[in-house]
């Protein structure tokens, strides 16, 4: 069956944490959707991407198997200051849906008050102390309550392997990690 | 002293393999030109990236201290066919500057004549056949005659802190990882 992810992006996004999801979830056969808030997306390291769709004409009832949220500390300032954001995200946790958010990014579930004080949850260590209300693990990837969380760019790899061992399980997973070359 | 980098792009390009170079050597610090050969890149994995300049507004005279080739293979035919990428090239071996290839990307170097029979390399398993003619090693890195050379998507990370440890250093290298949180 097919699997759809939401991917949302803002300026400020962090390229590397957006891109190795979109890219390995697509190799696993995903049908990922790029939103933007914007027609272009400046990332955080300047470089510019063209999301699939802006924010604007998202329908925000449509649910999908998947909402990942990147970093990039303007990026997820951004994300938290556009309303259909929020939307789209209590939405997708009333119905039981996974969410997943790397490096700065579980900062939009706390400041929306979307999570529990006993939520699992890591993130990039900089913002660890803006986090101190919840149950903050020190791990690469944390998956508690259908909310997955990770650390930043160095761990989108892991990230994107979790994820697709999640949706389409270890044989998918093993040729996708073949088809780049992981390790071998 | 500001490190010049030309990252080369064409439709078909690996997304990762592009994006991750350019991020990182971006973080250490590099001055890091992105030229495509559209004014929209349509990568391999259907992300669409603006290059910073088309190819036909590039100086094929300026030399860069690294020019990088990522891979994808319609993205390496693409670049191979243009011949602005050919004088790059030869101008840069000839100057003894740094050529990175990475993936498919080899094949740009041995199909446009400009690496010789002892040269050391690697590549992504899926051309090693390709590259027989060359000396051709099983390894993630492989740095020889100021070519450096790696597998895939799945060792970009490995390619750009090579080169960040080569251009800049093993201190801006460890800011770097700790920026993104690698291994933390």
């Amino acid at each position: 069956m097919i699997k759809n992810i939401l991917v949302l992006m803002a300026n400020g996004t962090e390229e590397i944490e957006a891109v190795v999801i979109i890219d390995l979830l697509r190799r696993a056969g995903a049908n990922v959707a790029v939103v933007g808030a914007n027609d272009i997306i400046n990332c955080s390291r300047d470089l510019r991407i063209l999301p699939d769709l802006p924010i604007h004409k998202l329908n925000e009832t449509k649910l999908y198997d998947l909402v990942y949220l990147p970093g990039g500390a303007k990026g997820v300032q951004n994300l938290i200051d556009i309303p259909k954001v929020y939307d789209v995200l209590i939405n997708h946790i009333n119905q039981k849906r996974f969410i997943a958010a790397i490096c700065a990014a579980p900062l939009i579930l706390s400041t929306l008050n979307l999570i529990k004080p006993t939520q699992k949850l890591t993130s990039h260590p900089s913002v660890k102390d803006d986090l101190s209300n919840f149950n903050y693990i020190d791990e690469n990837i944390v998956d508690d309550n259908h909310i997955i969380t990770s650390r930043g760019a160095g761990t989108s790899f892991e990230m994107a392997f979790y994820l697709i061992n999640l949706l389409f399980g270890a044989e998918e997973l093993r040729k996708v990690q073949q088809s780049i070359a992981w390790n071998s």
